[in-house]
């Protein structure tokens, strides 16, 4: 049967002081009232039932992470104790799913992304369950076609195409973030997808792979799965790398038995991963001003103003382009442009104000 | 004897939100943890005794100034119950003072400025008084000896010496504030001063003045300083005007039997009146950040950061000349060079988000 994994770890930083150690990016109420994992689950619903759809997020998250999705049952929700990357947020429900359904077919989906439009994103979907379902040698990784000679993405190389499917193909190699002119002979290429870290495979196939690779973390995760009580043992002994690094790209250079299959994802693709990529995905007033909640803004274009609280007024005169957000026990003032910057402020804050601030 | 009567009313929504409805500039302790009010009692007792200095404020402040200045007497603190400009806090001072000491010579000074160096200040203030005590007909006016060519301030027209004082002269005329153009005339023929809206009198010469000129005021400020307890009732009664207009103005045109003499403030005067001048007098870091509070400043220069609140930080990040104030309620976001237009921006966050905010 098919199943969906939704990753849902990380802090989210960039978001600084939206986000916070305690509540991360994904379960940010940011979008019309509702998180980026809400819209990760309501998109996981158009290919399977509610019951089959599992969160995989930190320790810590996973009260917030249950109320946020009530439908999820509370079983499904795997709270990392502490961060272990991705191939372990792929290895431990994979050994999960596996034990309770030796047939299981998994979407391993990420919440980072507003996805437009669904249709696309379903049919892309569908077409990779296919495509690990018919072989049980692949593992597929979805491609999200290039509008953009994009340097904050890794990229595939695609190879031939796969009979009998509309979009699937081989990939030849995984590629690193490129510079601007390499991003550029990407695109124009026709040969690059970006690689949107969301896979789908047979749970035997992606195990299998990982015995090869990875026999100690193989081990331990099926260990784990038998026994959910050592979590607290397990989970921090599982070494620490990428499913990228550890899994997919020695499999695509035939290191291991597998394959690696890639299927288009023709999605509008908005990585809400700092102020300036939320602030395009919000909607701005006549003035190009995003403001959310109590805020007074006068004379002021293209900024984006949030204040979380109901108990205090942000007023905003005379500025562009900057972005000012307030929350219960913290203030951000910046620049759009300078957004990214966030992250290194909130290693300051922490080390100067304390780290409850952060 | 000689007394001290300074001036603190105003709510300064220029400096908004530190300096707020319940709480004036001058009660903000903004320089080296002391007040302006504070500044201009400690400048005060360089003339007088803390017993013969009086406090006008709203009556509203009461409190806060008793607070704020311990050593003056309680009975020494009037509070308005309305405001009624100028004239008001100057002739119903003057009126009690005449009450208790018929000899009564009274400095009225303000509390909006910072001003350098004491002894100058001192030494102009002494001339003052001994012009007044001098002159049964004096109004003395000081007069801040321009520095540039300001176009913020009224200035006075000087006309002859007085015979025996260092720098006393009589009043031609005064003027509003002029344009640039003109300023830089006043400023090149040295016959100008700044008025500086701070006097010396007996109360007996101002009061008879202002019986001449405002007949009605002068009758119902005699009769509360015989009836404090009235003071609800009459205060409100009092026509609203300045001295300048109401009394200054008319004897320097001959319009009463007194006349104006000024004296020369030859000091550093610097009017604390909004934030750009505010970032000028306190001390800044090597990047030209003035901080004060809790607060990070990261990538950032020329900037002014206050945060008054203990368990909340702000956050500066890549952005120069700006303006970041934080409050228990409030939070402003705007420029140095645009900081005047809070004072509109005011009125619209009382307007939105409620007058409790303002």
């Amino acid at each position: 049967m098919r199943y969906v994994v939704i990753m849902a770890g990380g802090s989210g930083t960039r978001l600084w002081p939206l986000s916070r150690k305690g509540t991360p990016k994904q379960l940010l109420k940011l979008i019309d009232g509702q998180s980026l994992l809400r819209l990760a689950f309501e998109r996981a619903l158009r290919v399977v039932p509610p019951e089959r759809v599992l969160v995989v997020t930190g320790a810590d998250y996973l009260d917030d992470v249950r109320a946020d999705l009530p439908e999820v049952l509370p079983e499904n929700v795997l709270g990392e104790p502490v961060g272990r990357d991705s191939l372990n947020a792929v290895a431990w429900p994979a050994a999960v799913l596996a034990r309770r359904d030796p047939d299981a077919v998994i979407a391993q989906l990420t919440a980072d992304q507003l996805i437009e439009p669904m249709d696309a994103f379903v049919a892309a979907l569908e077409e990779a369950f296919a495509v690990a379902e018919a072989d049980d040698c692949a593992l597929v990784t979805l491609g999200v076609v290039p509008t953009s000679p994009h340097t904050g993405y890794g990229y595939l190389h695609r190879g031939e195409p796969l009979p009998g499917f509309p979009t699937a193909c081989t990939v030849l190699e995984f590629r690193e973030k490129p510079d601007a002119a390499i991003a550029a002979e990407y695109l124009a290429s026709g040969e690059y997808w970006w690689n949107a870290g969301m896979f789908v495979w047979r749970a035997a196939t992606f195990l299998s792979q990982l015995a090869e690779l990875e026999p100690r973390t193989h081990a331990r995760v099926l260990e784990l799965a038998g026994a959910p009580e050592r979590l607290a043992e397990i989970f921090p002994t599982l070494r620490k790398t990428s499913v990228d690094y550890g899994i997919m790209e020695p499999v695509s250079q035939g290191r291991a038995d597998g394959r690696v299959v890639a299927v288009a994802l023709p999605i509008d693709w908005r990585d809400v991963g700092g102020f300036a990529s939320l602030a395009e995905v919000l909607p701005a007033d006549a003035d190009g001003n995003v403001v959310e909640g109590l805020a007074v803004v006068q004379d002021a274009s293209g900024n984006l103003v949030i204040n979380t609280t109901g108990d205090h007024v942000v007023s905003v005169s005379g500025v562009q382009g900057m972005v000012v957000v307030h929350t219960a026990d913290a203030t951000l003032v910046t620049t759009l442009a300078g957004a990214e910057a966030v992250k290194s402020l909130v290693s300051a804050v922490a080390e100067s104000a304390g780290p409850d601030f952060t």
